[in-house]
């Protein structure tokens, strides 16, 4: 079965890459237009991403917004509206809930569509502007790995609470990073994403990560969901925001999750194609 | 049941409006956000915009990215990318097709994502940039209506033939234009939204609406999924691209399908909700 990350490089072998408008394309969190436009799409499927039998249709529409609007935080932009495309099963009656729920982020929803599908879905779009829009790819061996908040909640929660995209800490974020992601999979999965784009290798000290309450360090390294912002900061560099160092990148290419005496653990993300 | 006009209209309910960066929200083929960018999001799901079954995935893909770019065509924006969230049925293998499908139209694919999900479906978000946007809302009595190209072929074909979105023709007609859409669900439905967004009524003269090979009065006028342009036009104005007067803008709050004898005449647009 393909990744979900191979299936990303497989469309971004036909997507006709960067120029014209385009100055950065799939592959980020999140495109980068001239102009300092930044926009990203995602999708939510019921029983995918969200189970509509234990969370409220606002609920959804909160977590939908809050992954695109994520995505702005990963690249320190300012979030300038949301477009949505709901997909209804027949006879749902929530659509005014739904849409509730996306715009209690305080950013407006200026556009969308809809269909009859057979599952509830939400594809949400957050366009926005960045001065400097922080890419995964700047990252530097040496460069210290740091988290916002605390991970691990939604896995020990059963992904039933609410997410607040990290959008102040993003663009405070954004003056001394040299590489931002959210962690949407996982910091398993994701500082692989980040050391990769960047060319380096990373490790990350598992007894390091700031667990959130009930979380094992499992959960809080591979859980998934959380919506903090993970960043590659210079060593001297000041931090404006809280955050934990939880790593570092480093000058070989290997991936390291090293448990409390140093061994190298494997712990996978959450791959919604895996 | 809901029309698809009322769940947008509930939808907008709550939406957030415009100010601060979004000069014009939900209700028009695209979103009007400060600095002239124009941004749309469509939806198309198999079973009720296409037939998997009857035409490839490489023109699903083609037809999914004509929506949104018709969207932009119909502000008389110049498109600069596409974002594209594609929701998969177990086992598909075709997600490159999907997206080289997507890129025929020489538009860049800049972003995406996907999930698994019963049906085949995309979701396309255009964005673009207008000196000028042209909104449905700017008509007044006594414009001309215009079409450009002929309607009903997709209705006649059986919604199998590729669409061309009039990127070209948009652009040219914003000069003149005072309100402007594309033509999805059939003139006959699309000239009451424009007319409702314009506060006028309007005559369409169904004798004079220019015909796909094939296709029959009912066809060009409700068949939808033309993609075609329809423009309100002072009567003074010189078209700058051909198109074809069907009717005109009216002081009442009438919207008049008039058959070759004067005879009004009633016909149903395509309603994905109806």
């Amino acid at each position: 079965m393909l990744s979900e990350d191979d299936l990303v490089a497989a469309i971004a072998a036909v997507a006709g890459g960067e120029g014209a408008g385009v100055t950065v394309g799939i592959g980020d969190d999140a495109a980068v237009l001239a102009g300092g436009i930044v926009a990203s799409t995602d999708i939510l499927v019921d029983g995918v991403h969200f189970d509509s039998g234990r969370i409220s249709v606002r609920d959804i529409g909160h977590r939908a917004a809050a992954a695109s609007l994520s995505d702005m935080a990963a690249m320190g932009a300012e979030p300038v509206c949301l477009l949505a495309a709901f997909g209804l099963p027949e006879g749902f009656g929530g659509v005014r809930e739904l849409a509730a729920g996306m715009t209690e982020h305080g950013v407006p929803l200026a556009g969308g569509d809809l269909s009859r599908s057979g599952r509830l879905l939400v594809s949400v779009t957050a366009i926005g502007r960045a001065e400097r829009p922080v890419l995964r790819s700047g990252g530097r061996p040496g460069d210290l790995l740091v988290v916002t908040g605390r991970l691990g909640g939604q896995a020990a929660g059963g992904y039933t609470a609410r997410v607040t995209p990290r959008l102040a800490e993003g663009r405070a974020l954004a003056a001394v990073a040299t590489a931002m992601l959210d962690l949407s999979d996982g910091i398993a999965t994701d500082a692989g994403r980040l050391a990769a784009a960047s060319g380096t290798g990373a490790v990350v000290e598992l007894e390091r990560l700031p667990r959130a309450p009930g979380a094992t360090v499992e959960q809080a390294a591979a859980g998934g969901e959380d919506y903090e912002l993970l960043a590659a900061v210079p060593e001297a560099a000041r931090l404006p925001v809280p955050a934990t160092v939880v790593g570092r990148l480093t000058g070989d290419g290997e991936v390291l999750l090293l448990d409390g005496e140093g061994r190298p653990r494997s712990l996978r993300g959450w791959d919604h194609f895996a």
